[in-house]
């Protein structure tokens, strides 16, 4: 399934104590009640509290069956407002929305003005002042390619190697919102809050654009930037091998990119 | 004051019982307590619950001597997340929010795809088939210019004229939005969402394209449309006399026009 959410209202991605409301937590119970049995979900990336997906995709297994679109109308009918599922597909044993997924896409919006936005207020992060943008794009210029990124991941991120392949890393202003989009093989816990972070203090002035590079070669989370807030963070999009055949939507612009009627809802 | 809200939570602009939470009772409160007296606000445009607006235009007038930068930051420290002021002018007496404007721009968002949006699930309204913009851009037409409106007034609308002169109506696809950008020199109660529910039976094919032009005939609302659902509904932009030299922001998309940190916060 592809799925949607607005991270406002949820402590993250991941079950956790039964008090807790999780996005998973939310979609378990709403898929067991269409498959009318338990179902255990798993998702392409475990997002934080207050980080927003535009197309998370995840997997499950059932005997139960239903038409994909039974699955996605009557689990959006038991999911709350602030998730929803854009589409279904029957994938084979092979699958696994974490395991097969060859890269991920990020976005990180900055919305850059003198006064806080009400409308904004969970969808971007809000810095009052002008920001240095083409000092933050030579800085995010070398974090492209192959990196030991061990500068950039959580203290508590538990991936083997700190080694990632960054396919592309670009920042674009859109009036008064600077857009950050990156891709990459995988990412580190926090490597993109950690990334924003670091980006941020050099757009303000804080530090030189060759600090990405430093910080790079350092290969020491100790002396890296502030983790960025999460409410600017949007999982956008998952890549897996074309034989798997996901009906997914673009990697559209928020509401700005190609319309995806035709095939977003098969079955 | 400019004013930019999220509709969302308020039981829309005006002050009613105590116990209901409306936007003027908020800025009253904030502004109040910057001014250490009470103050009453004036608006150019009562919006209802559920209806946002980027840049709102309220007066006051107080004896309280502030620089425009301590009213602007002080009433936005006292103001909860969801209201935002983005600036501040003093002006003289011969302004009045409300009756001082010459003109008014709203924009209604139409969210178009199979499912429903978690993220845009109080933004925009949700049609869940693709609309005939062609038809609404031609039926829209029709209302361009100046028109007894009877037709698309609330019933309980109070105005002693239902003439009113429509400077532009447009509509845009981008991506999965359509947006219905409109400008006239004043609206009638529910006039835009009246307006929204004609043009979306239109786009549905519930209805022909000429059907704008014989409701504007028929001067009948008990003749019209479905009133649109208010979450879809912003006002942009209020149009005044230039003597009054105003720091308003541009009619910018949401998040996408020019930025304006220089001028947004003077004082």
């Amino acid at each position: 399934m592809g799925v949607e959410y607005d991270g406002t209202g949820f402590s993250g991605w991941q079950v956790q104590a039964q008090s807790v409301r999780t996005v998973q937590g939310c979609l378990e119970a709403a898929i067991g009640r269409v498959a009318d049995r338990p179902v255990t979900i798993h998702c392409a990336g475990r997002t934080d509290a207050g980080v927003h997906a535009l197309e998370q995709v995840i997997h499950f297994e059932t005997a139960a069956e239903r038409s994909m679109r039974a699955w996605v109308l009557g689990t959006n009918t038991n999911l709350p407002a602030d998730v929803a599922v854009r589409w279904a597909v029957r994938v084979s044993e092979a699958f696994h929305a974490r395991f097969s997924a060859i890269a991920r896409h990020y976005r990180y919006l900055i919305l850059t003005r003198a006064t806080r936005s009400a409308l904004e207020r969970e969808r971007a992060v809000w810095v009052h002042r002008p920001l240095d943008l083409a000092a933050m794009q030579r800085a995010a210029a070398a974090l492209v390619g192959e990196h030991d990124f061990s500068s950039f991941r959580a203290i508590a991120c538990q991936a083997k190697s700190p080694v990632r392949r960054v396919h592309y890393l670009e920042l674009r202003q859109r009036g008064e919102l600077i857009e950050l989009h990156i891709g990459a093989n995988g990412f580190l816990h926090h490597m993109v809050r950690n990334i924003a972070g670091v980006l941020l203090a050099i757009g303000r002035g804080e530090a030189p654009a060759a600090w990405t590079r430093e910080l790079l070669a350092l290969r020491d989370r100790t002396l890296g930037g502030v983790t960025a807030p999460p409410n600017g963070l949007y999982l956008a999009r998952v890549d897996y091998p074309p034989e798997h055949a996901l009906p997914q939507v673009a990697d559209r612009e928020r509401a700005a990119g190609q319309t995806g009627d035709t095939t977003e809802m098969p079955g």
